[in-house]
């Protein structure tokens, strides 16, 4: 997710205590930053931090870590939890290509919200859920492996059921039309309310991958 | 599918040579029967035939079997063949839970066209693509094991998606709109045809089965 340039982005991301500035310190050890044992979920192009900080306060027996490469939607998101108390989030400012250098057998679920389509053939492998992105993914899971992805792009959804599929993962819950689903306790992005309120389908699924 | 009653069905079913009226006789044994050892491909609700008598003059180096539960629709098949000569199809009037009476180790591909979507939660298991079906294909299927599907139903392809990928099927290809894909020698069905003319969409996959 791109936005126009916030003012003050960086000094905004220094003084939050939320944002981890020098996260390939904590390679394999995240457990000890935030003090307990609880899962890891991560979420992979967090943008402004709506879904996470969300699901930090639903769930406060998980620990969220968000990641973002642009520093103008992570300054957003760290201003939002300027106001909030959550001891179980924190924010990343990073490449996801370079996610198995911050993590290391220590994430139970990685959640991919709307992310990029990368439409062009040549650049599919940078597509979140290409065989490259998931080999780096088996690094970074612990025992339990969970992909919960939602999209409104089509051949992004199709493409990454080929993907997973293909790498192993099984569909626990796959809807083609999520806001006119039985699914419960669902936690929107900001991207997810605007898109679906001109009627327009979200695809959702939840995969897993056997140890 | 349904059809209103056909005259005669019985008369046009029973003089049919490409009917086999004692399956069952020719468990194992179906290459025998087509005399030779090409592939077989079958459809498990063929309904008036269109698809698969398409599909056997296309691909004549393919055998094509024919599964349908209802002598009226099957009758209209065994119509439309009268006039061909295609030594590589035959027609079967049974129920698909019978099927691993009739064939063992033998089937490569299964197609499965707009099938019944049993809409209802303890109907579940009468899908096509339920697990107690997919049980059953182990037994029929040979070496190679594809499935491919196209329906209008999304709770029936969500479903699906789910069912196979646990029963460890791979996605080789999925179109949530294959009317507007980039697949190649798509042969529709004739419910097919008349249902995307007024611009709904057509779900497809193709699954693969590991040995």
């Amino acid at each position: 997710m791109r936005l126009r340039n916030v003012k003050n982005k960086d000094e905004i991301l220094n003084s939050s205590t939320y944002l981890v500035s020098n996260p390939k310190d904590y390679l394999g050890k995240w457990s000890k930053l935030f003090g307990n044992n609880h899962k890891i979920y991560i979420e992979i192009g967090m943008g402004k931090g709506t879904f996470l900080i969300e699901n930090a306060k639903t769930y406060p027996d998980i620990n969220f870590i968000g990641i973002e490469k642009y520093s103008s939607v992570l300054a957003r998101a760290a201003q939002k939890l300027e106001v909030e108390e959550l001891p179980n989030i924190k924010l990343i400012r990073m490449d996801a290509k370079d996610i198995e250098e911050v993590f290391s057998k220590e994430v139970s679920r990685i959640y991919l919200n709307f992310s990029d389509p990368w439409p062009k053939k040549r650049q599919y492998k940078r597509r979140l859920t290409s065989e490259t992105f998931l080999n780096r993914y088996d690094n970074i899971f612990k025992k339990e492996k969970e992909i919960i992805m939602k999209t409104d792009n089509m051949n992004l959804f199709e493409f990454s059921l080929e993907e997973l599929s293909k790498h192993e993962y099984k569909f626990e819950k796959v809807y083609l039309d999520l806001h006119n689903s039985d699914i419960e306790h669902n936690i929107e992005t900001e991207y997810e309310k605007k898109f679906s309120e001109n009627g327009n389908k979200i695809y959702y699924l939840y995969a897993k991958k056997d140890v």
